[in-house]
């Protein structure tokens, strides 16, 4: 219905052409006879010339009152103008305000970011929020493409769920009629009985985690995309995880490269990434980190800091293999020696943990005794026991953050500004 | 790795060719010399034979005592055989039991359904809840491709919300840290922030409402698939819709016919459906009520009985529109003459609404004055009200019930086998 701005400035349509656009006001500046706007819409902006006698009176007063964020339609002809930003404008012939805009709360810079978050419903039509979510559903479809290529279903797992995945602490407790129950932290366990008869399942969800701490890099909602292979080992896994994330990448950069540019990334660095990502283990990160002389005890798991620091070696994601079992969940396979079969994907330039994954523990008595050791009662588990009672198979799987994923892509401060409207310890609303 | 028993049934392989299969038995039974096994795999299931003088003393073993369920490894021959199911064997030259499967507790028919419910996490695996999920991979990408195609934006509106969108008595509370919060039950009032910045915009999330009624066609936690587009009016919505319900139709038939026939249903009548759909108003759908001798009050909403009724008149989706305002939610486009702009798809055959949509009302006076006839406080909507302040535009938006929509093509009686873990009233486990 309405010429999209982005085919005007590219070109597709010649000077003097006539079209039709919809749009929102981004600036507007007016001598009385000739008003300059820009207008946007979702595909891009465009300077609008209204000039006396090109459009009737009306016309004219409309475009003298347009205030920030009002909605218009405009009729006009395409004009060459190098002065224009973009190279081209639309010389109005008509102009007609459709919603009004009096006195819009965001203007200029320098806003305190509470008061951004408090008017997320109306910052969220921000260039800078709509280049993310951009990026955002290049990154999700180029996920799903990769998946439906090497041969996975998708499946929806179950969100309201009765026991925990990944420890109580930070769990979200639930109203369930009259029981209580949990919101999903991870769909793994649902996804390994799915294996049995779909061999590769993956699943894009909400993921809950009730976390306490105020971080740049952790929502108490996110998207979970977690897959998980039978008959597939750990380091067939790696290779699928260096491929998937070598296309998601390739893709979003591909197809947002000026949405990445504008906020300060790197399209050419995404579209170029390739396997191989180096691989080390645990115990050569703990070696960085002590050659860097950090403060770290051999055993313990990594945090955000050891991460970043070990990260900064690198220019690629880089695979860490075989942690300390102590401190990983029950379900990894043991490697004997006292590590897991297990792997973390972190991002290069201190962007984190990007992935967790691990081949899972198999063997029945194993599994019951870890869960005892970690204080847990195996009979909670008995149907995910039951996967390794009845034709158990080898397998691996993964969960990977997709706001974590588009943070290192647009290589954003805060993975609050990777989700339209964030949730935090200190915010649920709007 | 192995070879896909699909491609063994489909002749990929000429007779002699040696393969590999990994897989879980269906069926077996031995004579001691020779056991016929069938083995399944994600693709398909095929006969094996394994004979001795074929194999080594330990794998006929192996093969003498396999069980339902168990998983094994099997190297053979393909060999043409009219007499075996699908027309091809494999005759064994190794095998291989991976993981046991001591009596599994699924065989034979006649299982009292809740009992299979307690063991979904085993029945999960069946032939049937294996097709129907394969059915809805297929759904859920051409939805996607489909709104792609059409440049809508995948976005990721939140799922813990500080209020609520379709009335609280099916809510579901939360604690959220020392705060209420509540799970969504619709992404819409989200989405229509999202139209100021990216026009087009869908979200397949889970939604939850708390249904108290036990019916073959609610869940209390379902995939929730909403479209929401700006300067969309409620006829141009309705056109888009019976492409998107034709697209998803159609491709899902193309990729998986067999699925759907081996369900009891009719992969040909959904690959050949087309728009249009018949369109009527509420006051004709209430004239066919009133012809079949029908109770029903004029100015009621329809329930699941009267779609059920209207739906039997017709062979194709039906769109009714122009429901009576007072009945309908207060987003919805007041049309004059006391109905709003509003439609519902309703399935043929009795399988009732699949879509719910509308025109959004843009009158900021006008939607304060619903909210009040509803009990409810406009201050309470105070961010939403917003999108009405600055810089309104038309648009229009639904809601499909995935669940719903794969129960339909499915031809399935209840629409708890459309989910792996179904979610109602009396469950949530495992």
């Amino acid at each position: 219905m309405f010429t999209k701005i982005k085919d005007v400035l590219a070109g597709k349509y010649p000077d003097g052409s006539e079209i039709r656009i919809g749009g929102w006001v981004a600036k507007t500046r007016s001598s009385g006879k000739i008003v300059f706007s820009i207008v946007r819409d979702s595909s891009g902006e465009i300077q609008v010339t209204t000039k006396k006698g090109n459009v009737c009176d009306d016309a004219l007063k409309a475009a003298d009152a347009l205030t920030l964020e009002c909605s218009v339609v405009v009729t006009g002809k395409v004009r060459t103008d190098p002065r224009a930003p973009g190279g081209r404008e639309i010389v109005a012939t008509g102009l007609e305000l459709i919603g009004a805009s009096p006195d819009y709360p965001i203007f200029g810079e320098g806003h305190n970011p509470e008061v951004l978050l408090d008017l997320r419903h109306l910052h969220i039509r921000s260039k800078e929020l709509v280049a993310v979510m951009k990026v955002k559903d290049a990154v999700l479809r180029a996920c799903r493409q990769w998946f439906h290529d090497n041969n996975f279903y998708e499946v929806t797992p179950p969100i309201i769920m009765s026991s925990s995945c990944e420890g109580g602490s930070t769990l979200f407790e639930l109203k369930y009629f009259d029981e209580k129950a949990y919101l999903s932290q991870s769909a793994q366990l649902y996804l390994e009985s799915l294996i049995f008869g779909l061999e590769n399942v993956y699943s894009i969800t909400p993921s809950f985690r009730a976390e306490k701490s105020r971080t740049t890099r952790h929502l108490a909602e996110y998207w979970h995309i977690e897959g998980e292979m039978a008959w597939t080992d750990l380091d067939e896994m790696i290779s699928l995880l260096e491929q998937l994330v070598s296309h998601v990448c390739n893709k979003a950069a591909e197809q947002c490269p000026e949405e990445i540019k504008s906020l300060g990334g790197d399209p050419d660095y995404f579209r170029s990434l390739k396997p191989p990502f180096p691989r080390i283990t645990y115990d050569e990160a703990v070696k960085i980190l002590q050659e860097d002389g950090f403060e770290f005890k051999p055993g313990d798991d990594f945090g955000t800091h050891e991460e970043r620091q070990i990260s900064m070696h690198y220019d690629k994601p880089l695979f860490v293999t075989g942690y300390p079992l102590e401190v990983k969940a029950f379900y990894m396979k043991d490697a004997g020696n006292g590590r897991v079969k297990n792997v973390d994907m972190i991002a290069p330039k201190g962007f984190g943990e990007i992935i967790g994954g691990s081949e899972r523990e198999t063997d029945l008595a194993l599994l019951e005794e870890r869960l005892r050791k970690q204080g847990e009662d195996p009979a909670k588990y008995a149907w995910y026991l039951d996967l390794r009672r009845y034709g158990s198979v080898p397998h691996s799987g993964f969960g990977m953050g997709a706001e974590r994923l588009v943070r290192w892509i647009c290589n954003l401060e805060h993975i609050r500004d990777t989700i339209p409207y964030p949730r935090t310890i200190s915010r649920f609303n709007p």
